[in-house]
């Protein structure tokens, strides 16, 4: 998989994480510059980075507060890290290259397969091409319909400006809004407008780009591929299963969705069971959520959304790949079903070194930082979750964060988003071969 | 795998079930007896029923005191119900049976297979005489070395029977304590007698009596079988693990380790490492260590125990298997490895089963539990998860338990010991025979 440029050899994964490195050293220092914010002071290095990463990452998590503290400026930079970072580095750099016809050559349709996780060179060209057409369309969109419904509520330039950055940054599923005070959608909770929109940007966001080609697709060739049957029903099940668990526990919940009508339930109930998937903007006090209702949140930012997504988590599929293993071990059946269609062996394995690799990465952030961060054991699991997954839900670490914090949950944030396995590769890129097959060992299970 | 009696039909599992069961409801009526305790009057049901599912499920999660509450006979009651649910009720039958002289039928040497979660039915019957020989062997070392120690603090009359009770009770991970008030060992935090005693009766009867048979045939053989090899390296490693950990996290705390000097912090930090693992005794008040700690025993007791012994989770071999997928996949090999021998896919297969189902019930219950009873999330996973993997250990909320709650934690209990797997297949008994194979199809994951 190594490539040889010119003295230096770098591998795809190696290649992808110096990208987006390199874009939030840049996004650091532009929103590092005093006349990025209102205060017309120099934001502290640490903050910078952090937003940076958090907006690169389109994870959502802010230390200051995106509506009140950065200016048109900070802001629109905030907005460009984002749809970079979500269109993904390399996506961007090959759009450029389509842009200006130039060919693309193997090389870089190597380096394309690595950052959109695809399994096969073909057809990856046309893929990039629709993913800036879906993006333009879909947030151009979403844009329209916030412009309308907020001008109801503020001028129309502002409703305008609004609509732009929250379409992009809920499609991108980063989780920043400029509504101020930390206060994200909870002025809204039982607005229709504004959620159905939300709801339907995330959701779109969150389902890969892979699916939302063969969607389109599907008028013509009258069928999907097992891929995004996968990830169609299991993003179904999930959000219904959030929906009615978060609507049973927080019914009569007077600090959430106790002191709405039917119709507030119900987007409260839906909104946050989209947004672990992995949004990060939230329409009710999620501190005063039952705990229960926290830790289903907790899971659901685990598994988060599909695989080429702008999202985050170790992926719906490989949640999918994990029940099917089990399910298929329980009807004492020897291979992986979905869809009429057996898995191969190496599918489980990779989802099984994900999900550990994730589950390892993430008690080891939240136990290093139960030392040096003076706060509940919850709230710290909660942080890190959100930043691996780079979800951007907060139940309040983030603005409390020591130096040392920000920099590990910022790291999170990093490793979150370029893939643990990405990052493990890019480490360790050499394979050693495979000399001989040892003999079969028995032992004990469970 | 079923097997025709008489009249009706019970695969293996199902006689287990039906084993523990019964074992459970025998000890219910005797703990309910007013002469069973001190205060004279009957124990209300459930709480009876709770402390003899604690006991023949080898947890030692109790609702009432076990030193004050009860007398020398409930307490002779409890120590019969640890004994025989310990050594497993169908072991314990056939020891019965061995004695007696007869024969052992092929159909007794399934249940065997299926009691001890032994892959062969081969030296079945010879391990289980030596699982009577080692207990005994081992207990009663232990209750010497356990009078002799406590000769100096008591009457040497009842330093014997707190000799034998406590040996027993450790040996088979129980974790019941006659030392009153839920105090269990914190009273001999520095004492190395009391606890190098306890950490060995913990960790051999932790080892399963397959690796202690292998172990015994060491000298003679020359070498240890793959299955003793991974289960006592991982118990190794996670022993050494666990208590360089919580010295670390409680070297200074003045609430456990901080107020001892070395040899203190030494046998607290390694009882404190072994006995999530899964004896349940304590010698630090657990409600005073750092989150941080109690959450890495939350995941010792995940983990558990090795397979056929004493103790409940998902099982060192389990964790071992899940590890060792992790490291071939990153390394890009094909085969899970361990002392040069691969590992059959299958096992891969169970491991992972037995985790997610493990998983899939502990949060279902802690979420069930956090609706029913009035208490931090935190608590009532430690809880939960203490029930599911035997372990016994508490952050105090046994004693708070709502009648539904100590229901459901006793469930729980249930399913640990006598093991999901048995529980699935003794409900789904019947195999699906596979048809056809269906094509392998491709999806991406992570
Ligand atoms: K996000
Ligand atoms: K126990």
């Amino acid at each position: 998989m190594a490539i040889v440029v010119p003295k230096l050899k770098f591998s795809p994964p190696q290649i992808l994480a110096i990208g987006y490195a390199t874009l939030i050293l840049l996004g650091t220092v532009l929103l590092m510059l005093p006349v990025a914010n209102t205060t017309g002071r120099a934001l502290p290095l640490i903050d910078a980075f952090f937003t940076a990463t958090s907006a690169v990452c389109v994870t959502g998590l802010v230390v200051v507060d995106t509506g009140t503290f950065f200016n048109g400026f900070g802001q629109s930079v905030i907005m460009v890290l984002i749809q970079i970072g979500g269109l993904g580095f390399m996506t961007m750099a090959t759009l450029l290259a389509l842009v200006f016809q130039r060919r693309i050559s193997l090389r870089e349709r190597l380096l394309l397969q690595e950052a959109m996780n695809q399994g096969s060179v073909e057809g990856i060209v046309r893929l990039i091409r629709r993913v800036l057409y879906y993006s333009i369309v879909i947030e151009s969109v979403g844009a329209l319909v916030f412009t309308v419904r907020l001008a109801f509520d503020m001028p129309v330039g502002q409703a305008f400006y609004y609509g732009v950055f929250h379409s992009i940054s809920f499609f991108n599923n980063a989780g920043f809004d400029l509504f101020g005070h930390f206060s994200s959608l909870t002025a809204y909770t039982a607005d229709p407008v504004m959620n159905l929109a939300a709801v339907l940007l995330i959701v779109l966001g969150g389902l890969g780009f892979v699916v939302l080609s063969d969607l389109a697709d599907l008028p013509r060739k009258k069928k999907l591929s097992l891929h995004s049957k996968l990830v169609l029903s299991t993003t179904g099940v999930l959000i219904a299963f959030g929906f009615v668990v978060i609507l049973l526990f927080e019914w009569s919940n007077p600090g959430t969705l106790g002191r709405f009508g039917l119709g507030g339930k119900f987007w409260g109930a839906l909104l946050q069971s989209v947004t672990p998937r992995t949004a990060g903007i939230n329409s009710v006090d999620l501190t005063s959520l039952h705990q229960a209702t926290q830790f289903l949140l907790l899971i659901l930012m685990f598994i988060g959304a599909s695989p080429g997504s702008t999202a985050g988590g170790v992926k719906t599929t490989t949640f999918a790949v994990m029940i099917g293993a089990m399910l298929a071990m329980m009807r004492g059946r020897e291979d992986v079903v979905f869809f009429r269609h057996r898995l191969g062996r190496d599918r489980i394995l990779k989802a099984l070194t994900i999900i550990l690799l994730a589950l390892a990465l993430i008690i080891t952030v939240a136990m290093v930082l139960s030392v040096t961060e003076d706060h509940d054991f919850m709230l710290i699991l909660f942080e890190t979750m959100s930043a691996f997954g780079t979800v951007g839900l907060s139940l309040g670490l983030t603005t409390d964060l020591s130096t040392f914090g920000k920099i590990l949950i910022a790291l999170t944030m990093f490793s979150g988003r370029v893939g643990l396995l990405t990052l493990v590769y890019a480490l360790k890129p050499k394979k050693d071969p495979e000399k001989y097959r040892y003999p079969e060992g028995k032992i004990i299970i469970g």
